[in-house]
């Protein structure tokens, strides 16, 4: 075996902890989230410049097939997503209606330790709600732009959010090298909190259609229906209301149980999904389809105990 | 140039052997193969979790559009590429209709050195045929799972499944370490083993249909053809029965012909394959649209020749 | 603190050296480009012949879902994206319509300093077009191949462009090394250079329709328009002329404006995109399927001022 005197301990040592340091630097991923889909060449362009600013980036997609221009939906992958992935994690969203007016660019930090850079145009809306936003700070492009990217030629998810996601990720900038900080306060996209009225109902949010089957996903946790004295084991009858901007989409007498199974193929049931809020679905059928139910800001729903309004 | 004294070479040696050992370790890929589709967050909830066991893995997609529930194709994706990664490299597969019942969570070493994990609820039925499954652990939850996800918000895919292949394919634990071992006996999907009948007529199944060209995969090596006495170069022509079930869906003669241009547009054809496997199409159109052709394990393909049967 | 002798000072530069040289060696990452889809095995298995080479490359999707066959579009999406890589990136790009034909296997070096392994059937003609292509080497199949898959089970993309991509991005073989250099001259799909006429119109072809919106691109930069005398801040509207092979599909006069905000929702415009070339859109609609416009080398487009015509 060799031989190692005490200076060649120290050597390595010294190189161990040299090699351990850059090694945690370069051990941020960048995560990107877009409407852009992935059949034209925007995200891979993403992605190129991202390794141009360090090669040994780890580059991973959230999604790409949020649907154009919806916002709320890439606020509501964000706060889906982010809690299973180490904290340092640098999130790119890019679902921008508003390219071009003078929505500010940012970088988030999240109460659980993430940094999430978007156009400020209700993406964190979710985020600040579930994992809560510490800081935010607007990119100084100036700095945090790609070079040469000046002209008309201007993608700002290329050249703007995944150039300074990269960099931030990389630790060529830190947090505080983004830009200025600003008043903690972000664009929020307003929506049904869950809460009990005084009639004994429970109202929410439909946050979102979970594809391809169509089921409904609410903010309302089990919880609040907990409250109203149903359980899924008792067998019951509520009564469900659907909306959208108030208008009335759905209303029916809905069995809720445990799970899909309790109810016939095709009939709907309200029960409560793996994170413990209340979704609606059909037994082997798609909810979303049949009844032609949406999810976003301005579809309500409404839960009523049948003895309740009886 | 440098003066290099020999206790500084030796350092060296030391230093670079401890780097080449760390670096084989972190060498295994991480494959994630599902029916999750890419438009919700549960893939990169999937990476998150991998990446927060070791931040410099490899993580690669099989696909994650095998058609939902779909345990065969499941099968038939692992299959058709764990061959072509290095040894060593762990896939897993989720496609689980049985979440929450008590199918089992296993880690499958395979003949070819690679390891899969997935529920065992059939997908390995095609692995154990063609690479063999050497050894089966049952994954240990008390040990590898997702801490923290002990609760009602358990995704198993991501909690177990990635959570462990991450730690399988960092080195984090070792095969061993995985769970206790259990009788080498996977859970086998029945499907028509490709076989001569004694009336001259060649039996197999059909194990896939290769979008979107809707081209027809069989089992049936072309050497059991050749044993009939049939050549593509020679223009047979041959009866193609398939039945699903039993049931017959599609009866027609058929040219046995060495490419798609031997036969006019629109027209059907048998042929050999890359594979050197017996398949189906329609010259510029789509074999399983237009016959209502699936795959599965209850689909079966019987080829005889003309003459046998006149 | 530790005492760090010179002779440990020596030992530890000639190893950061060694370690950046390899680290370097490592960073070309490899993009892949085809119109397989994700839904099948066959680009998994190209990437894990990839990491057979080199278990540290770092590799990425440019897009997969190219219309098949569409060498086209495999030209336009590697045109359009090869800019906004590192130097040094190889590009794999697999629209092959004529495996097994004659046609040849390559390796260009681009202007800008990167790698396209490809079949040479036309998918390089946008690059030599707007990056320059300034060598070409045939691909040496004794050499550049996957060991073992000189038989029938033979995928070109996967055992030829595949490998010897990730040959050449992981240093295992320099460029020399790829096999013996070509004449310069690649195939070339022809197609409607963008020009002024004598009628003071201007020509040009439909280079790409923008997924999912449905937006022309064309070929025309915005300075030909201008040299018409016509600018988008006028409010002038132009004849357009769209020609397939000749034959005339859609004629319309047409506003050029600035946005698409400019138009009724529904009306056709042309205008500058933002890689300042004309394109045609409908403000919130499809151009290309109400049109029933497409793509593609026969595509022409021809704008006219309507003074110079009345």
């Amino acid at each position: 075996m060799f031989r190692v005197p005490g200076r060649l301990v120290t050597c390595a040592i010294i190189l161990a902890l040299a090699t351990s340091v850059s090694a945690e630097e370069a051990r941020r991923a960048l995560v990107l989230s877009s409407d852009f889909a992935t059949t034209e060449r925007f995200v891979a362009s993403m992605k190129g410049v991202a390794l141009g600013v360090d090669a040994d980036l780890q580059i991973h997609d959230l999604t790409h097939h949020i649907e154009p221009f919806n916002v709320w939906q890439a606020s509501y992958m964000l706060a889906g997503t982010i809690d299973y992935w180490p904290e340092g994690t640098v999130f790119v969203s890019v679902v921008d209606p508003g390219v071009g007016t003078n929505r500010r660019s940012v970088v988030a930090r999240t109460g659980t330790g993430q940094y999430v850079v978007t156009p400020d145009n209700g993406s964190l809306t979710l985020v600040a709600d579930q994992q809560g936003v510490l800081e935010i700070r607007e990119i100084d492009e100036t700095v945090n732009r790609r070079p040469g990217s000046e002209s008309a030629h201007t993608f700002h998810g290329r050249d703007v959010y995944a150039y300074t996601g990269a960099r931030l990720a990389a630790g060529v900038i830190s947090f505080e090298e983004v830009g200025p900080l600003l008043e903690p306060k972000i664009v929020r996209l307003p929506y049904q909190q869950p809460q009990r009225l005084e009639d004994d109902s429970v109202v929410g949010n439909i946050t979102h259609v979970e594809m391809p089957f169509g089921n409904i996903v609410t903010n309302i946790p089990k919880s609040l229906i907990d409250g109203l004295g149903l359980s899924p084991e008792d067998g019951v009858t509520v009564t469900v209301e659907i909306t959208q901007s108030g208008k009335p989409v759905f209303r029916q007498e809905i069995p809720y149980v445990p799970s899909f199974g309790y109810v016939d193929q095709g009939s709907p049931l309200l029960y409560s999904d793996s994170l413990q809020t209340i979704g609606l679905a059909i037994n082997s059928g798609n909810f979303a389809e049949q009844y032609e139910v949406r999810a976003g800001t301005d579809w309500t729903i409404r839960v009523t105990r049948l003895s309740a309004r009886e």
